[in-house]
């Protein structure tokens, strides 16, 4: 890629975010779209109508802006929640990253690239120039310029780590400072028990009850036993089905259409009422619902939720093992009410240990096995070898159009086709997983996609680029130095090119503007019907996003420091909207109090030491083999390091210290309201579907918020 | 080597096993022997005399087989402890395991190999054919044969995998018992803390003090601080050199010795009466034991033993994380009094982590250069090139004895020498990484000098045979099976005469017989001056060498089923002289309930994986490819049934579950001597140097031991 093309690339996409930017202005405040830009707002009750379109609001609607970047992150936590300010520090992270890199790769290493003449190109106007220019490829063979390039990868890393450090500092601090100011929470108080052993002539309520009653008979108040639910959940999903249908009918108040033959497609037979028919078909349905109901409080699953007066006896039931069978009396830390994930509930300890492995061999497989799509679509811009292999295509693909639509659009519509069902998959892996909450599954599924990412858009890409055999090489880690230093620089047009489309225009369209939705909203008639539902963050596809970024910023740093500007901004822009989003569109669906940022951490030490193989294998090409050797402690320095910030921090993102913990229930003890709070923790984990709803009264509301409440998830 | 060459030293090393047999049968009973035969029981006062030298005593004295051989197992426990009783079921394993693998082996295996025309040996007579006739490279390639072995690898895998979790579930049955039948003991009620934050104004005890009884005001019961007394122990240990050379001048009451002149090498100058010299001498020394003592007083180091009313409370301050900061008070369940480490307590959590990582280097470095003297020392056997290098000895080397003595004896005189140097350098390290027990040194050791064995001993001695360059196609993972089919099937008559000599005839001299103490012991003349030790067995170098020839077994099971029966044979002498060395020899130092047994696990599932990669490689190169590929399920297999015992098991030798300590400390409440515990508590972990002791007093005794009890370990 030559310098002029990058520029116009870097035009058009400049000129589509700005386009985006500008209708999400103007449309933002118009009421049509309030569901669209803040349904939170909406939700809550906060949105703020404007009149009138004219030039003077377009200009102060531009005050979103404004309005993202003031809030602290006090606010922002107390807005949106710890997980959001840590999603928010990714920026903060990433843009001191790249502030320090941008200003030694720009003013240092690019005019050492730029003055050598390894690649031997014409001294031709600087437009025409390839990229490759400012790229170490263009440095001698044995200069001691690289020499530089040796001492830069030594002192970012070092800057780097030190910001790894702060921030990880920083962060298990806000974790400590967010429990101490947290209300009693009922999560806090209460433990998971799984697997509990059966015992002939008891139920599991009845061995529960003397376990914990024997062993904690202080602290214990009480359990609710989980049961199998799934046929109950979906009689009620379909009884809900039906009491929508007639509220809709009742607002409509037409008699045209409550009336419809009962014969085939509507077309014969008598004409029934349909209000009538839908009331009676409700009220079997309530019948059926509570018959099941009746019945599922015998489908005892051996799990159960119990409760404790303090969060200290909780934190000890959780972390020592109780029962002599390492296998039995699992406990864990119950998850927020609201985050249980009730489905997968039931799985025993073999159960879920089998299902554990199968799950990271599908994850392992598809990993691997999603290079062949990819490569194939890479194929489709080899349209001379398809002629080859189908003769018969030659008439159709000589026309200009076809050849173009194939070459240059089909091939990123595929792969991008295929990529957006990634997340989704891994989603329904980590369920499989046997995890009880949202929040892990999201946190175990968000580890899938950014492995996945990393393996399938950079190793894929950089080593497709040769060839197929070569990703054998990975079984001969003598010779990955090597080969990714071959490999690596010559794909640096193509991620500057990434960054710019995916990471500027994708963020802008279909994060701000969330487009699709936007089609979608816009499209469909039956609008009015469906409830407004508030979006949450998606952050098991977001932050892997945001992280990849990060490690072709890490990575190219040294080789291609033209990519850093670009990363910059990305991070820049992110920083605003992301803000943006989170204050108007997206409310927090869990709380996992910043346990997503020892995965960042991971990503970025694991994005350095690609950087440091990389640079072994580059100075060993480049004729420094001393350079070489030396960057070989590099890395080791670094997993030394890492391993420092595990044993330092991971410990506060997996509980909290007794200290904390014991300070905290005396405070609660000394609060008059803890015992209605108690009263409220013994039915706080009951299966959604166990609580008893009556349609004939929620009517009056016109909404069933507890029946929705049930499978608000799905 | 050929079968005769096999029976010849089969025959010599069963003549020698004879011998230190009968040696060991006759003089065992002499009562010159018994502090060497049967220390512990000549502590213990059981020693039994036998009067006179007679035939009938020599056949009646073989009766010692029968004594080792009948106690059960509940005898050897309350004998010797939880930790024989795991020793001793290696050898029950691997008799069960070698037991099942020798029938297969010779009934099935070893006919098919010898049936085998690949190795084209012509039909001489048995006694002269090679021992390769019998190995697998005999079969045939691309023979129907070979699915046999096939079968056998898979069927072999099996029974070692049921074998392994029966032998896992039985050791953490019975370390739960012990744990149910067992005394109070201080260790179960006291917590290890470490990295006591400093707080200005404040000493450590009064930290301590005010932390735990602030938040376990209902448990908390004594704290005692380690200082920095390595000074003082010193002083101590010169003070009882004093000490012992007064009390034997007393004893002797000899006034020729009681005088000596005070000048240059006692020559000239006046005379001195030692007796008063030396006890003049020692009061000073008790002085400045007296002041250092209490300057130490001072010396605090930021740890501290806490003691607690219930093992409940201390399992939960040992388990759960403490203070806010995760390295500040780091615990850790205590170990018994008189296991604790004293030397390297002052270390600190970040101190610690560098010496840990340090070690570990050290570690590895140390086991990947031994291949330097095992390479130089094979190379002694090739004196021709010995010839080149230094052509001045040719003369020498050319006379027959000096080329023999060189060739035969040196190399492995040297080996010896350099590998009786590993176990000690391991404990050294282990001792560097800042364990505070004795035991945790020991089984971290006993873990290095394992892995140095298999890599030193295995890996070194298969690949050397074909040469250096070779090591590093351990960074090729995907020639290493095909290489090690090559290489391994070969040193089968090597490994064969291993077992053999160092198995057999090592164990009946070095353990049954202890050689080197038995010509030390009749060397010396000073004999009756020194005091009785009673020695602890060396887990840290045995379980090594035991677990290893299992390894053998195990890797050469389908290869060369002739080393099958000899690895049989010696498992079950160990059988029989471990158990009597246990019961007359070793007393027990301390007491890990069995944490030795997952080490040998984990050998055991390291050994079946290395045989499954051979067979991989040696039904390729066998021209099987279907049986090579069909074995590559197996090591995976393998892992997860690893990972499911571990999940299963492991927990259990961590800690002990809520359920056993709750029940056992209800249990001791009703005990009315509990309270008499608690008092000897609160000083049981009193660093022993601080123990007050005076020589005039102790002069009664004759004997200090309380003395000794602060350096009993050196």
């Amino acid at each position: 890629m030559i310098l002029s093309a990058l520029l116009t690339s870097v035009g058009i996409n400049v000129a589509l975010c700005f386009l985006f930017f500008v209708l999400y202005s103007i449309l933002r405040n118009r009421p049509s779209n309030a569901e669209l830009y803040a349904p939170r707002l909406v939700a809550e009750g906060k949105f703020e109508e404007e009149d009138e379109f004219s030039v003077g609001s377009l200009l102060s609607s531009v005050k979103w802006v404004k309005r993202a970047w003031e809030p602290s992150e006090d606010e922002l936590l107390s807005n949106s929640g710890l997980d959001a300010v840590v999603f928010m520090r990714i920026f903060v992270f990433g843009l001191r990253v790249f502030r320090f890199a941008g200003i030694v790769g720009i003013f240092i290493l690019l005019p050492f690239n730029y003055m050598g003449n390894q690649l031997n190109i014409d001294f031709t106007g600087l437009p025409s120039k390839s990229l490759e220019t400012f790229s170490i490829s263009n440095v001698d063979d044995g200069s001691n310029r690289l020499w530089i390039h040796f001492s830069a990868v030594y002192i970012f890393t070092a800057v780097v780590c030190y910001l790894l450090y702060y921030e990880y500092d920083y962060i298990s601090a806000k974790r400590i400072a967010y429990f101490y100011s947290s209300k009693p929470q009922p999560n806090q108080f209460t433990v998971l028990v799984r697997s509990i052993p059966t015992t002939s002539g008891t139920s599991f309520s009845e061995t529960i009850e003397s376990f914990f009653s024997e062993f904690y008979p202080n602290t214990y108040l009480s359990h609710s036993v989980v049961r199998r639910t799934s046929k109950l959940k979906g009689l009620i999903n379909e009884a809900d089905k039906v009491y929508k249908r007639l509220v809709h009918l009742k607002s409509k108040n037409n008699t045209q259409q409550r009336f419809k033959r009962a014969g085939f497609m509507g077309l014969f037979g008598r004409r029934v009422d349909l209000l009538d028919h839908y009331e009676k078909k409700l009220e079997d349905m309530e019948g059926n619902v509570r018959t099941e109901r009746s019945s599922v409080a015998g489908k005892e699953v051996p799990a159960a939720f119990v409760s404790f007066k303090t969060r200290f006896s909780a934190a000890i039931v959780s972390h020592l093992q109780q029962g002599i069978k390492p296998t039995e009396w699992l406990t864990e830390q119950a998850p927020d009410p609201q985050d249980v994930y009730w489905p997968f509930f039931s799985a025993s300890f073999i159960k879920r240990w089998m299902c554990n492995i199968v799950v990271i061999f599908t994850c392992f497989s598809i990993t691997v096995l999603f290079l062949v799509p990819v490569l194939l679509v890479q194929g489709l811009t080899h349209l001379d070898q398809l002629e080859i292999w189908l003769p018969f295509l030659t008439g159709i693909l000589k026309l200009k159009i076809v050849s173009q639509v194939i070459t240059g659009y089909l091939p990123s519509l595929i792969l991008e086709m295929f990529l957006s069902l990634v997340p989704p998959v891994m989603i329904v892996l980590s369920s499989l997983q046997g995890y009880i909450a949202l929040s892990q599954i999201e946190k175990s599924a968000c580890i899938k996609v950014l492995w996945f990412t990393i393996w399938n858009f950079f190793f894929a890409n950089v080593l497709s680029g040769s060839a197929l055999y070569r990703v054998d090489v990975l079984l001969e880690p003598k010779r990955l130095p090597e080969l990714l230093a071959v490999a690596v620089p010559g794909q640096a047009s193509f991620f500057i090119a990434y960054v710019v489309t995916s990471g500027w225009t994708k963020t802008f369209s279909s994060k701000l503007f969330r487009l699709k939705r936007f089609i979608w909203s816009h499209l469909k008639c039956w609008k009015s019907d469906e409830e407004l539902e508030v979006p949450s963050n998606p952050y098991h596809s977001e932050i892997p996003r945001i992280v990849f970024f990060g490690l072709l910023g890490i990575t190219y740093f040294f080789l291609a420091p033209l990519i850093l500007p670009f990363v910059l901004i990305y991070y820049c822009f992110g920083y605003i909207i992301y803000r943006n989003q989170l204050l108007n569109v997206y409310a927090p669906k869990f709380e996992t109090g910043g346990k997503f940022w020892p995965v960042v951490h991971d990503a970025t030490i694991f994005s350095l030491i690609l950087m440091h193989v990389i640079a072994v294998g580059i100075f060993g090409l480049k004729k420094v083999p001393l350079a070489s050797s030396l960057t070989i402690p590099l890395p080791i320095l670094t997993l030394i390091f890492n391993s420092y910030c595990q044993r330092r921090f991971l410990p506060s993102f997996k509980g909290y210290p007794a200290q904390c913990l014991i300070n905290k229930d005396r405070v609660d003890q000394m609060d008059p309201t803890i015992s209605s709070f108690y009263d409220k923790l013994a039915t706080a984990y009951r299966d959604p579907a166990m609580k008893s709803i009556r349609y004939s009264e929620a009517s009056e509301s016109s909404n069933s918020p507890l029946l929705r409440n049930a499978d608000n998830r799905s």
